[in-house]
């Protein structure tokens, strides 16, 4: 067992198992075997005796790697054995046509595919559980936090409603991206030559049998699609990373806004029973810095020689699962952060006040504005935080005080100004978007 | 000046220059005061003598710059600046209801537009020159390379296909990208708080004042937009690369297949007068590696605090820059490489022949096959392949003395089989698919 | 002006300007004139007719760098124009046996020598504002933060004293590495050929003229030099950059303990006028991650092909400086944000007790471990622990309820466990084992 | 089995596997209880007692892991455990006075330096191969390659001769970096505070039973050690990616100087069977690529928040091992590249010649320049140089053709400016010197 157990899910650490890889090679054969049959290329009976083969049971896993570090890739040791495994018959036929690469580069989309959907149900499950938060949570107020500082008031609803934005558009990428996947099949020159005229043929058929889309060209040597793809699942890591630390920083001991749902023994400490850890928050950050980590192998092996490439190529052979498995992680941990997240309104109140008004002064200057005219609004503004700042007061005490104030406000409409349930503009509004814009992702799902 | 100026177009370093960030925020206070006076919140007359003052001449950049050093960031000095310059009924309209970050991130985003159209010329120029070889040299037969080894004959012109169909993929990711660019305007905590119940009519009044759509919502908080198209214009850079690590291997004194085209002190070397250095591939390969560097940074600043980052954010101030300061080099300097190129199209078929024939031994199998099956010709092609590796003799000798293909061949079928030109599959569809894909695209710019 | 400024320091933005490179590399032409004279192979008045032209007054940079672009290097025009410059009979020993590699590679080390020493002197302030505040706090009590929740009681002094050996093994590495700068010089191919047999002797010559060590061999293929050296600098950033993220912390509304030294005009918000923004922090951070950022584009550059790389070797160009900018800037702005740093010892005492004791369970244990054995003072421990949760009450009170604390320990006993500063261990050798290790460096320098 | 099997070495996926991290938290605790025993802190059958209960095979690895993802870390279910194997009368000594942290921190120091001799080792055995091809190939000529184009002569010798001063200064920077690793014990506070007055001694006495240094201070907080470690160790896999990229280059079709030694199945293709790829090469690449893109993870994690970090910690749980897992796999793979390497002299000898003589233009200018002067002698190459690049002659030819040249040296002087052999400078100066200092790490071993 690897260490980094703790860092993938299970779902996904099969997915790109050793084992799995192979599965997915040999599903692109025994595809490959039909589609030749379709074309009239192959016996039909040829096509099936492969197709029996194909299964990773009928193989011996550690010994086929062992044998892949001499040959260079997989694909030549577990081909030599699935053509021992078939008929004399159907022999020939196996492969035929296709280098070794077009078998990983096609297994590897299978294995993608396999992926994007564990990850887009994962996101699903992320925006649910943020919608319920944007709707429950419309009105409870709480600090915008810039620079980790207080800025000026939110609620808990549209910070809920950002995050659901932010995983909507991750949903939507995703599905885009998981459109874009198509088999590979050039033979090592990409002209198909083995097939004679038959090769956009059999690419099609082949791209038929495995449900993907067939290329325009082969891509054996544009590296674009795993690049892309894995850039995308590192911008999905991004948005749940952030999700996380937001949880994180509203669980710290003197924020205390937010906790994570407890489950047994979860969070806890030998040696210092209060705490409360935010382990969900941490495990998905963590997660996501390795994801994000992974993603620049994969770009950077774009950059490779001729019709494959001599070591940036094999690097996305460790590089893609590692993105994914850190993905997995990164966004599962992040819904397991939010399954169940424990809000404190009262606290969010409380923290609210921490400043003495300070963070309505904008809120102030607006009141002002329509009856002595903007520039004069902040002009008097600013005296009033002065005054505040000098004497330490509370702002609102201390417009409450100045003349120039109170000569154009009455004290209740001084006091609206302070009420931060007054100044948030267009929280509902903003909130009804995201939502709105998630429900067809979740629909469609 | 700096030292980077070699791995950026100056037209880029000027997109990307300190004055110009200040201009393009100038640009976004400007639009944001008129669409405030469409409204009816902001007098016209205030709104005018906003947009007049909105010109980087009237400031002193530097000192701008100086002052962000304390102040956090640009916008506060430029705003302070601009507040001064206009009339006192203006004055008061300044930047409201915006935050700094507001102004930062839009104006960020007229540059990447800036910078997105620089780019898209580079790449359809790049496509242009890919086509016109594809074209060209549809029968160039030349030997396609695997693990920098040669495998199978292919051409220079689905070579330079190959190439044309990234390019394309890029351009088309790269429209994608631009049309997804946003205005970002909510305020500090993203609530459009100041405006009341305009701030979306607002918001998208601004967006129609600079011809960008309006986001759903604020995305002060979700770094996706930034992040995605410094990873689509990283994308882009490692097919400018791929592209530029063909030529210079093409170029290598062994291979000799391409030369860049010669300019006036091109490549000379003081004390080596033989060598023609692939100068633009390699200053292509470098800036592109630097500008697939500075993706993760901006990347990784995805995970980032509440409603603005403590160190996150400010990275990208940087990071994104440096992305497409190093793309426009990477992208310019590769088509600079194509431009002109010289293709020994000779050299090339001595090169392939270089392997004796044997580049060519799936071909026999491929002839022997209809005569004595799939199975049967591969054993017999492995015998051939025996003969001549334990003789030092050519593939094609070889074959002629082999009784189990004279059998079944004639010799000029044999030799057919040897002939390269005959065993290149689908070469000629493939060339017509990149090039249809790409006229699209080089139309539609 | 580029960007990048703010995330820079001016000084060392001209370290590494692009007329400071010339110069450097000037030096180096210099320095290579007089060694081959010492040695008696140029005459002395070609060798001061050399010195006295490698001034980059003498040179139009600009022109230097557009022909640059062409040529693939900036030694070529340089050598070009330096040729010029110099009397006929000077001119023959320009560059005499060098390689455009070996003044490039030299004329960095020069900057990175500058660049070192600007690095460590700022480093050296921040290990002296350290060293205060770790003396200035040593009982100054605050609750240690793990995974950003309350643990044990620590002190700001030990806070400080940990940053400050941090910060000491930085100084001690970056002087290491320092140390390890070495010329180059071999010729295109590594022989020092034109030499005949004197190449070592030049080389030595060479390294005694610009104060640096030779080398064992030629080091134009073995990029190890500059990615060691880019390495540390980043492992300095990160120490800044951890530094810089506990201020921006600690600086939190709710947490408070401490706030960046005010200056004018640093850290206000036109709108939110209560805010202060931990700016130098900030800065620091944003710059640490770009520094980081571009480490591995110098590592990844170690990868190259035969003896110059195509495409790796010049991403250093402009990777090592990014390194260094962003760098001088992550340290400067740490020094900054420590530089003044207000301290609000009373709000850390007030944080500490936020927990109602129960960050001193573990004190308990240890006062009742003497009496009962540690086990039973875990079992017991746990079991006020579990009353002090379940009625919500405060961990001290609580243990003055239960009996089996009372049986063995006197009420003042118990409030002895419950004092902080009774339960730091070792902070104060601690704090003076980092005063002491930083003292030596802090004289050293 | 996980996926990435084929870029580790078993030996290091050992090392770093689920089992052996237990077993060396197992190490840590179980020294610790010795440690506090010999300090008279714990009874000495306590610490027997707990000592034989540290063995992985009496714990269920699978489900440590799974509630590990629960409490935050495997420490706390593994101490749990722990705590139930031992008797009644040890129990409560289990883990006294550590945090997580420091287990499992010291036990990533143990894995280190289990990993550290793994890769020492192999570093030593490519150090011996190049040192062989050193010491027999001093006079093997072969052209020096910049930018993929022929430059000077060189001898293949002296190219080992690189590769051993590279590999001898990883060797160097590994072994200190050894000596570096240091326990970590300080408590969650790093106050040490279970331990009351006697915390450093503890630590101190835990040094010595783990036979490491004890650190000044815990270093919880200051990540340098690791983010140390994995950037010197990313390091040596750039040396190790650079020779496996002139190995593989050097096997190009065109070029075929070099072969890596013939292994049954090693490098074969179904399809293409002259082939013989690089494949100890090419893995050697991909698994350098995968490194060094894990160490960025590392470093990165460097700047964490306060105690404990939330988030960047944890992603050093991964990052560290896949930097290891994949260097292991970089640095074998070279090592078996290099062992049983073939080399061409012959071919390395025609290659030379591919550019008439070209490659020794400077030797001629050397040749000439005591007779006529250095810039005289110059401007005659160039002469030469030019008639015969417009004759597409020979240089050789050329010279012996030009007045200016035969003016002042004879017919065979000129032949032995021709003369590779005799334009080699320092090559066997330069080969002793690497050669030397590779023998003296040879013997430290």
């Amino acid at each position: 067992m690897s260490q980094d157990i703790l860092f993938t899910t299970p779902q996904m650490a099969e997915v790109f198992s050793a084992g799995r890889r192979l599965q997915r090679m040999l599903d692109v054969e025994a595809a490959l075997a039909r589609a030749l049959a379709r074309r009239g290329m192959v016996p039909d009976h040829a096509a099936d005796a492969i197709g029996r083969q194909c299964r990773v049971e009928h193989f011996d896993v550690e010994a086929v790697y062992r044998e892949a570090m001499l040959a260079g890739t997989p694909t030549i040791p577990l081909v030599a054995r699935l053509v021992e495994l078939v008929d004399d018959d159907a022999r020939g036929f196996v492969h035929w046509g296709a280098t070794s690469q077009d078998i990983l580069d096609t297994g590897l989309v299978l294995q993608m595919r396999d992926g994007l959907d564990l990850l887009l149900a994962d996101l699903v499950g992320i925006g649910r559980s943020c919608a319920a938060l944007a709707e429950q949570h419309r009105t409870s107020l709480m600090p915008a936090r810039t620079l980790l500082q207080h800025a000026l008031p939110t609620t808990f609803g549209l910070k809920a409603a950002q995050w659901l934005a932010a995983v909507t558009a991750q949903i939507a990428r995703l599905r885009e991206v998981e459109r874009g996947l198509a088999v590979q099949l050039g033979g090592a020159a990409g002209t198909l030559a083995a097939y004679r005229d038959d090769g956009l043929a059999v690419v099609a058929l082949l791209a038929e049998e495995l449900h993907l889309p067939a290329p325009a060209l082969s891509w054996h040597t544009d590296r674009n699609l795993p690049a892309a793809v894995t850039a995308a699942v590192g911008l999905a890591c991004g948005t749940a990373g952030k999700i996380a630390t937001d949880v994180a920083l509203l669980m710290q001991t003197e924020v205390g806004e937010v906790a994570e749902g407890p489950r047994r023994g979860k969070g806890g400490s030998t040696t210092m029973p209060h705490k409360r850890n935010p382990v969900d928050s941490v495990a998905a950050v963590a997660a996501a810095r390795l994801a994000l980590g992974a993603v620049p192998v994969v770009m950077g092996a774009m950059i490779q020689e001729h019709e494959r490439g001599a070591g940036s190529w094999q690097a996305e052979w460790d590089g893609v699962p590692a993105v994914f498995r850190h993905a997995s992680a990164a966004i599962f941990r992040t819904g397991g952060a939010l399954a169940g997240l424990e809000v404190d309104v009262d606290r969010m109140r409380d923290n609210l006040e921490l400043t003495g008004g300070a963070v309505l002064a904008e809120s102030l200057a607006t009141a002002l504005a329509p009856h002595i005219g903007r520039p004069a609004a902040n002009t008097v503004v600013q005296g009033v935080v002065s005054v505040a700042l000098s004497s330490d007061a509370d702002l609102r005490a201390a417009a409450h005080d100045t003349q120039a104030v109170t000569d154009v406000l009455e004290p209740a409409q001084i006091d609206a100004a302070f009420d931060a349930a007054g100044y948030l503009g267009s929280n509902n509004a903003l909130i009804d978007r995201a939502l709105t814009s998630f429900t067809q992702f979740d629909h469609d799902g």
